[in-house]
């Protein structure tokens, strides 16, 4: 067994954040496929037995299962060495955007996604207009951030990074977004973290039984 | 000057997280009022001199200013020597709840506070409707939780609770939520969280212009 199993699917951006930090440090792990989408964290041996909260990605080391993919990010920064930031200045940073990411940078360009191709019914047009508002705000902020800084915190990327990352490499037809187009420098942090040693996409990273719905272009 | 200055707004959740904190550490501290609703944090100078990401809290201590109430729970608990768990594990433990608390116990309910009575115009049922799903779903999650422990993390109040206690002590005029009714769990943990020595309320922390709206029964 390798060092590290990841319970994930590659719909999922948030697992997406550790597959992503595994590879990106070439660690020795392998995916393995819930079906998040088909109920199985709703199932109440999910709950008791893997993660209270109903969540992917877990990650199992050495017999014990850790959840939630900020914190995961955080504890493998520490063990592996790696994109933790250089001091207590940067770590605080780090911090301070996995927090941004998880309320807003992330979390409501997840479920505009989600609605706009995962859900089986058409999403409600005012729910959708509000996911928008909230995105365009929360991207602003960073697309502002990203003029002055190739990477978040400092001048390496680092945890932040990638788990900002998360829902970014999906193509478009998901997303409903046009990065290049609307977000160039959001756009042009992605390629920087795509050219990175180990770099892949989530539905390489995490095989499924779906596949790929969409392609890149 | 106190050793801590809290840029803040009385109807914030997020700076009530900081504030109790200080509270509850007996520090010496002072809020400071910004008028966020008034539009203050969209200033060019406020997003250029305190903060990127155009949101209350600040905490100004010794001519730093931090913010992401997350980052600044996080630093005041190892700094002051409380609230921060006992343990490695328990500081994983904390670290994973204060990212549910931001993506999703905090995130949504204080959304739906803000458009149920802070905004001049009626919000769209769908929305309000998409948000109160959204809560029922994650209050659910803590609900269940907290039948087996007092607090979210062991059997010691941590920043966890303090974080997660952002938006509950409001009235429910404001939430539009009756916890007592339909989540006694919670209820019965924000007592718990209130019955700590140093314990007040958002409006009586966090003094403003406008007052308290509603009172608490």
């Amino acid at each position: 067994m390798p060092d590290y199993r990841l319970h994930c699917m590659p719909e999922s951006g948030n697992s997406y954040k550790v597959a992503l930090m595994l590879a990106l440090c070439d660690a020795d792990w392998e995916p393995a496929f819930v079906d998040y989408l088909g109920g199985a964290t709703r199932d109440p041996s999910w709950r008791t037995e893997v993660s209270a909260m109903g969540e992917v990605p877990v990650l199992e080391q050495g017999g014990q299962r850790f959840s939630q993919s900020g914190a995961i990010l955080t504890r493998l920064a520490e063990s592996l060495g790696r994109f933790g930031g250089r001091d207590e200045e940067e770590r605080y940073q780090i911090l301070r955007w996995l927090l941004f990411d998880n309320h807003k940078f992330t979390s409501y360009f997840a479920t505009h996604r989600f609605m706009n191709c995962l859900t089986p019914s058409a999403p409600d047009p005012a729910v959708m207009a509000f996911l928008r508002g909230r995105i365009d705000a929360c991207f602003g902020i960073v697309e502002a951030h990203l003029a002055n800084t190739p990477f978040v915190v400092g001048s390496e990327p680092t945890i932040a990074d990638i788990s900002m990352m998360g829902y970014l490499f999906f193509p478009r037809q998901e997303t409903g977004y046009d990065l290049e187009a609307d977000y160039p420098n959001i756009a042009a942090w992605r390629d920087r973290i795509r050219a990175l040693d180990g770099w892949n996409g989530p539905y390489e990273l995490m095989p499924g039984p779906r596949g790929q719905q969409y392609s890149w272009d």
